[in-house]
């Protein structure tokens, strides 16, 4: 029993330093930790294949923690392993058992819960919100699959946390897609946070769920190593069997093992302290004794087959011309109008040859979001992922493509990306580079009525534009492309950029108000037309409506400056220029509800102090459905006579 | 089979009428609707207990349909019964054949999704937004039970929806709390939006699943109407059984029924015209004489037991002091310091004894919201409903027991809310009352880390605050209360208004600034120090800090005055004339994102034109884990010694 004896010393060991890292930093849970100690000791100490050393190595086994608050027991065993952190990549060090003590500290790396981004690379995504980790490991093993890599991915998930929803449509996914490189770890300790578990998370319970859902769930006792080692050997044998179902592991265990006065309910995210630390470690120790704790045997470490994947060649991606040229699409361009979210599709198409990294992934929408171009396309279709109706997993297996080293393309209705908001930011957090397209933005869709609007979704990313990322950038780019060449071009541009971006294309088809020539970045607008007595500020489809607008005003003898403004965050010093030529009056126009461009002005202006006026149109009243774009912009008192009459009212003119 | 044939002529006329209106409107969904016309015809015509001249009565079963767009279906059958319908409740009229060809128009009642609030009662929730309806439907038969009434509550669930995990958080919580009154009826087509439905989403499939989670799964053709009958009176059966599993329907359908032309992929979402029209109807007619349909038996609508529940008596909830007297927690003034969130929970706690409406629910984190106050007093716990580690669910049921005349009171953590934030949308669509209190809100909480932490919130609710509803209110009020009895005030204020709230409560505890004397009201703001030389703005505990940079700055000789603007939407007017008396200087202040409280006073002060100068501070990089507080703010460079240099900076003044 020399493999068992010497799991039970590791396990007392990860279970003793959790309790002294979480007294150490006044909180923290370290009896979730002891309930892993057994499951994370034949993990990372000898059944996955990976180098302490260089825990980023590509074809390392990953190990998601999606139950995040448990990590001190990870921690435990990085710091007893020597595994590389550093918040400075090019300083990494071997982590120590000091740096665990400084758990949660202001300027440690050893978060509350797991981050790679402030110098923790073993982890691939944050995690602590919980039920999204399984869907990270579905994102990691999809990209090892691209890649011919034949690592593995385990995930450890709380049983309270697999009452969240997100967890079974990733369970969907991986055996719809016969993902049987993920290895779910489903952690029985019986207690959630407030209470025990209810009885539909029991381990019983979650096991038939697994083998309806089809999988292979074995159920085990997740303190008996020979039993963990035997299931995780089962998955590994099941990983290159396509007879076989995918492997799961269900694992009944002891939220406070081996300390019986850490055990029952009251002790969840609890560090115990003083004497009741004494006793929890007096509890550890006669535990270890009463198994036969015994490190008598040396466990294996290490990386197989560990050949580095040839980086694939990116080249310059075509022009929306040529790749309209190209795919026999004339016709969008010929006709005079394009829809925005078309010119996406056929940018996505191209990038999808130019750029071997990029990978699309849809939620049941791809013929309204074009994103059907790339799916239809037997080249590329290998990196199109559907992951139907469970937009909160796209994204995290978004954020798990993004730790594998791809640029995730997710599109779905800009209405449903808000479903995946949380995933979202768990994703910003990680660091990842993810790109979201959402479609049929805004009210100008019309029909289908506001349960398929986006209406307070721009004031959302731009909360993120105002706040920064650890590499100093705007922590997302919000774009509102107004055309189809704008469009083709800020899609390439959000490839070639190495962080989140937002972007909204539109249902309707409109003019073309831009050529090949013209040049897009991350942070830019453009002058569309200048003028002296008013600026315009608007973009995407209220560009078109503010053109609009500017004839009526120019029939009555007004300058009127117009400007699209396609990105945020923008240039303020630039903006406020432009205000400045234009008698410092500006308006702004959108096709959502507040806090969106017009705030974003309105936050410019103000803070210079220049005395400008911003008067703000968008969204006022939660809309309905009408038969046409125009119902709803006259609906809201958005179409080209409002906008024109609001101008004049604030040059305290009367309409002609 | 005359209960058969009359089925079918229903179905078929339903079917029909299906085509004609998406025609007519240019947009909608007639094949989804056609798989559903037996299914609809069996429960509007003959099984559901309901009265069509009354369709929003307390005793009447009711309909949710989860997959909102094949509505065309239940708009015919209402137009064919003439169900009442109207914007103006005052001025219900029966819907009639002319109305449903007015589908989707924007002068009409007959929106392109489910929503009651435009003028169609007999919804209870807007739908469309898919897999939201089961968790609607489990609220709705929570206050049912609250009222002892014994209705049932039929949802009806797309194939392609049941891939939302959201269905399977509520599969969970019908079989948790045994909720034999609602009735999931899975409609299996076969076909999603962009393709078929995945291997996950056959019916075979769904039935294993529905089983593994504890129901009894019933598998029929949902074409049968005997099967479809003896189905709806299984779950009857059960409904009061204690000993039966709730029962759960899972119907083989054909979509586009009837008509061969419409059936197979490609025509989702796509109206028929012209010769396709034609054709399809001549097809559902040659079907029509094919399954023998003839309208020759009388079908029986009408309501049994229509007894209607007395309303209980709402009193006048106690106050703080009076709260801690009652429960024995006097405690938590006598400390000196008090917890928002602890104060929030003797506020809920009083609620439950003065407002029998009120019904308060979980997400597993009862002990960190102190919602437990409400779960630990037997003689509240009824109206306590534990969702579990389950967010999307637990919002949606709130949507639900409004539209059964609660008044539900939502606590989680503010960070977990996001996880709801599509639920939480489609209800303020809905016009329904419901209360968030968002816990451990902004980055006080410090030791958990940014998984924890609410960053963008206070963003995206106030782009809510900026448009209004069908009522002419704000569609959200955002309150964010700085000491105990201001959040024990607006607790209580919430609860007598009629509509959407959000509050952030605090993690830290934080000083008395209030006492039981001073009033707070949706929309207010607190003058806290008046002054002449700069205005702080700010709330929450950003309020605490201000004070002590306001000792800092009067050290100085500096005038300062601050307010507590712990309200969105605030007055306006007063707003600019408490900047005007303090040098046109402002600055705000958030433990947040960008685009809140800072953007809300940018928006009045630059559209005023006043010239008034407005400084934001808020957090301007992703945070991380830090021990204490103060940690924290130093970090995000938050705290009151940053606060006051901002402020001499901003009066052109270097630090004394």
């Amino acid at each position: 029993m020399s493999f068992d004896s010497t799991i039970h010393a590791k396990a007392v060991d990860l279970a003793k330093l959790g309790y002294e890292m979480t007294a150490a930093a006044g909180s923290g849970h370290p009896t979730s930790s002891a309930s892993l100690a057994h499951i994370t000791a034949v993990l990372m100490y000898q059944h996955m294949r990976w180098e302490p050393a260089n825990p980023l190595h590509p074809c390392s086994d990953r190990l998601v923690l999606s139950a995040g608050h448990a990590c001190p027991v990870i921690y435990a065993a990085c710091a007893e392993l020597g595994v590389m952190i550093g918040a400075d990549p090019q300083n990494w060090r071997p982590m120590t058992r000091d740096d665990a003590m400084t758990l949660r500290a202001i300027d440690s790396v050893v978060e509350g819960h797991p981050n790679p981004i402030e110098g923790f690379p073993f982890f691939d995504a944050a995690t602590g919100s919980l039920g999204q980790g399984l869907s990270v490991a579905i994102g990691l093993a999809i990209a090892a699959r691209i890649d011919n890599l034949d690592k593995r991915v385990f995930c450890i998930i709380g049983d309270g946390e697999a009452r969240e929803g997100q967890i079974w449509e990733a369970v969907d996914q991986i055996a719809e897609m016969h993902l049987s490189a993920v290895c779910p770890i489903i952690n029985c300790n019986g207690y959630a946070q407030s209470d025990q578990v209810s009885k539909q998370q029991t381990a019983e319970v979650i096991t038939a769920k697994l083998e309806a859902y089809g999988l292979d769930a074995k159920l085990i006792d997740g303190h008996n190593p020979t039993e963990i080692q035997e299931a995780l050997s089962a998955h590994a044998q099941a990983q290159f069997n396509p007879d076989s179902r995918p492997v799961a592991i269900v694992a009944k265990t002891v939220k406070g093992w081996g300390s019986a006065s850490q055990q029952g309910h009251g002790h969840h995210g609890k560090p115990a302290t003083g004497e009741d630390m004494a006793q929890a470690l007096a509890e550890l120790e006669a535990t270890s004794v009463q198994v036969g704790a015994t490190a008598d045997t040396t466990l294996k470490i290490g990386l197989m087959n560990a050949e580095r994947p040839v980086p694939k060649e990116q080249t310059e991606a075509l022009t929306f011309l040529q790749a309209c040229e190209k795919f026999g699409q004339k016709d969008l361009i010929e006709g005079g109008k394009c829809a925005t979210r078309r010119a996406y599709g056929v940018a996505l198409h191209a990038l999808g040859y130019s750029h071997p990294d990029v990978v699309a992934l849809d939620a049941d929408v791809k013929n309204s979001t074009f994103a059907e171009d790339f799916y239809k396309d037997e080249e590329l279709n290998d990196r199109f992922v559907e992951c139907r109706i469970a937009e909160q997993n796209m994204f995290s297996v978004a954020a798990g493509l993004s730790a594998g080293n791809k640029i995730p393309f997710c599109s779905t209705f800009a209405k449903f990306v808000v479903r995946g908001y949380d995933q979202i930011e768990m994703a910003v957090n990680s660091g990842a580079n993810f790109k979201i397209i959402g479609s049929h933005a805004g009210i100008t869709l019309a029909a289908d009525g506001p349960s398929q609007m986006s209406l307070p979704d721009v004031a959302w990313f731009r909360s993120f534009t105002t706040t920064q990322n650890k590499k100093g950038q705007p922590a997302f780019y919000v774009l509102q492309p107004c055309d189809a060449y704008q469009a083709y071009a800020l899609t390439l541009a959000m490839a070639e950029y190495d962080g989140p971006c937002y972007m909204r294309t539109l249902r309707p088809n409109v003019e073309f108000l831009y050529g090949e020539a013209d040049q897009f970045n991350l942070g830019g607008h453009e002058l569309l037309a200048p003028g002296r007595d008013l600026m315009i500020v608007a973009s995407g489809y209220m560009v078109h409506e503010a053109n609009d607008a500017l004839d009526i005003l120019d029939a009555q003898g007004l300058d009127v400056a117009l400007v699209d403004l396609y990105s945020l965050p923008f240039d303020d010093e630039a903006i406020l220029d432009l205000a400045n030529d234009a008698n410092g009056m500006i308006l702004t126009l959108e096709d959502n509800y507040g806090g969106g461009i017009g705030s974003a002005i309105a936050d410019v202006v103000s803070a210079s102090g220049d005395g400008f006026t911003v008067k703000q149109m968008f969204v006022k009243k939660i809309p309905k459905s009408g038969r046409s774009t125009d119902d709803l912009l006259a609906y809201t008192g958005l179409n080209a006579q409002n906008i024109a009459a609001q101008a004049l009212e604030m040059l305290q003119l009367t309409p002609a």
